[in-house]
């Protein structure tokens, strides 16, 4: 049921990248369940992490295998989150990167976990052990594809983005994968987003520029306001380029490189958005004229949360009176309601208060019959602004999730 | 689809209170929509309110007169909010209430008037005002529970609760009426709650109590985490049971009366949650351990709010892993998961930050059958509990809060 997801985009090579794929029957058969990405010697590699205190153990691992060592591989599975797995999920974890490391003759520390699937069970770690010779030999430079599918759990569909852009008489590529579908409400990176480019930048830098566009991409969605044990973002820039590093973010590379970045990461947010469980709407949530940037994005979070909303978003059904009622409990201080304005895709719905004088029905119902739906609140407060993208509430939301397990 | 709801108690008499219903039309045909309270003259009354900055035209009036003058009338419309209905909201609820001073030679600030039903549509007036002389030709002692179903909307059954207690040789009897099924997470009261009693009580020590028993019982459910705009409950102490009037909390006869009227609010609150939209399941989430209370109460409405753990309910999954997520995203300053403990219906599911070593899906499956769940989290920090009521999400609820206005 994704909504206005395109195909997956053809993704040429990202020189310093190669991937490997193979089947370690976790949870699914026939299921190429082990993802790896060989990083060249030299690249610079940036994460963020869920900040759930129940963050899994692979989360645990990546943060203190990036302050240590510079990181040569990612190695995914899903089907098993390992995470609400105490200590043994650390052992387990670790067990799979030792194998990993002396196959390949790094230090295990250059390793990258990551899980994704189903929280508190044990990790199988003698598969993904098992699974590693073949994902190595399928080592390839176009098999973005592949990864984008091998590391789907609830998706439907894969989801990549590819944008090049030029600077000084060079062309830089940048491209990632992303997956996740439930449990999204990304407080820091979403499970999981994958960005490599040949780039050559300091990882300090790199690490910068990562924290602040996950906050205008993976970090303003949301699905059903459950932040994952397991959401991890990783940017990777090879260095390939040829480039002499960036080391600034006043460097105009650097800017350019944003402006590409961001929107490669917003195309892989909202594609999560769009193969959101059972989503039938893509829906942008717009709140302008805040005090300040935190009020705004309280409130679109809250407009984006509410099962009313989203309820009446499925039904197609303009009841608008339920947007207002989250704004009006979301806890902006001092909101005067008769300064509220609501449109929905163009349409302006509510004002001073109240229903605005000119509304119809009808109008309301042309409003909310497409699958893109623009909702702009206005609180007449001040300057600040911000946005989130989310889905409606359906009946296949409540299916997938109540059999998930089964 | 009520989960546990008794029938509707026989209410005797409260002295003092007499109640009127009436067919307005308006929204379903064969439906008795206005209710009517008369309150003798002299008795106590107080309310408590939604917190929603979009508050009903009604409740700002109700807030308003109560500071004024001493209530005589509480009249009741369902099928129209009147909430997002700007200035003409207060018109029009000025104008219901002057209708009914006018019949009964009071003054309209003696009137509480209520609304509950869909947002954003104008009041309509004339069909309130023409079903006033009905509803007072009705009024009589007996008619809880034609009040009881006069104020549901999308409820399945009227939720009622009596009780009495004995205090120094007199008999003192507490009986209301709730309704409220979607929309449900109250922040002051829900809408609606009226209790009466025949006890004698200064207003101001009705109200101090109201409010603190609110927050142990109305203050403590949600169904689906939205706030309602028209949240309204109110009690009223009629005097005629003879007693000399309460006036301090130290009397020990306010002490039995909290006490009593905490069982009947709760029981109050229970049946709205227990009548929740789709409700299959009726839910007690206790968390024990914290430092503060409210970190218990954040951490217990996190879990009573999240879609995810709520569908697990509805598919009696023993889905634990979702309950541990978010416990780790609720925000609790210090939290160590490895301290972290849950028990579900007095099985233990998890400790030490992962599964309990003698745990088995087996006891997870007979955790999650039941009808009635408790689902007990210990943080591990310190003695601060608190406790919240809540439903799972199903289909059901997807169904009627996408068909609420066709």
């Amino acid at each position: 049921m994704a909504v206005g997801l395109h195909d997956f985009p053809r993704i040429p090579e990202i020189k310093g990248v190669r991937i490997g794929v193979a089947e370690a029957g976790i949870k699914k058969p026939n299921k190429k369940d082990v993802v790896i990405f060989e990083l060249c010697e030299g690249a610079s590699v940036a994460g963020v992490f869920t900040k759930n205190a129940f963050c899994a153990a692979p989360v645990r691992i990546c943060q203190q295998n990036l302050t240590t060592t510079a990181s040569r591989y990612l190695l995914i599975n899903t089907g098993n989150a390992n995470a609400g797995t105490g200590k043994s999920g650390i052992t387990t974890a670790l067990a799979t990167c030792e194998s990993l490391a002396s196959k390949v003759g790094v230090d295990a520390a250059a390793i990258l976990p990551f899980s994704t699937g189903v929280i508190g069970e044990p990790l199988p770690v003698d598969k993904i052990i098992a699974a590693i010779p073949a994902a190595l030999d399928n080592l390839s430079a176009d098999n973005w594809h592949s990864a984008g599918i091998g590391i789907m759990t609830t998706d439907t569909l894969p989801k990549g983005s590819v944008r090049s852009f030029d600077f000084e008489g060079r062309t830089y590529t940048i491209a990632g994968i992303s997956k996740g579908a439930g449990m999204i409400r990304p407080n820091m990176a979403t499970m999981l987003g994958y960005v490599c480019s040949d780039i050559a930048m300091e990882v300090d830098l790199l690490q910068q520029i990562l924290k602040d566009v996950v906050n205008q991409s993976f970090n303003r969605i949301t699905i059903d306001s459950d932040t994952s044990t397991n959401d991890s973002c990783i940017a990777v820039a090879t260095g390939m380029a040829g480039n002499d590093k960036v080391t600034s973010m006043e460097d105009p590379l650097a800017q350019a490189f944003i402006a590409t970045f961001t929107e490669v990461m917003q195309e892989l947010a909202h594609a999560i958005v769009r193969d959101g469980e059972g989503a039938t709407k893509f829906v942008t949530v717009e709140v302008a004229g805040a005090i300040e940037q935190g009020d705004a994005t309280k409130v679109a979070f809250e407009i984006a949360h509410s099962p009313l909303v989203k309820t009446a978003l499925f039904a197609s059904d303009p009841n608008w009176g339920r947007i207002l009622a989250v704004v009006g409990r979301a806890g902006v201080d001092n909101l005067d309601v008769d300064r509220v304005q609501l449109h929905i895709n163009g349409f302006e719905i509510a004002r001073d208060g109240g229903r605005s004088p000119d509304y119809l029905e009808e109008h309301g119902k042309q409003a909310m019959a497409p699958q893109e739906i623009h909702i702009v609140v206005d609180l007449g407060m001040g300057q600040a602004t911000d946005t989130v993208w989310t889905t409606d509430f359906s009946h296949e939301y409540v299916t997938i999730n109540a059999e998930y397990r089964t």
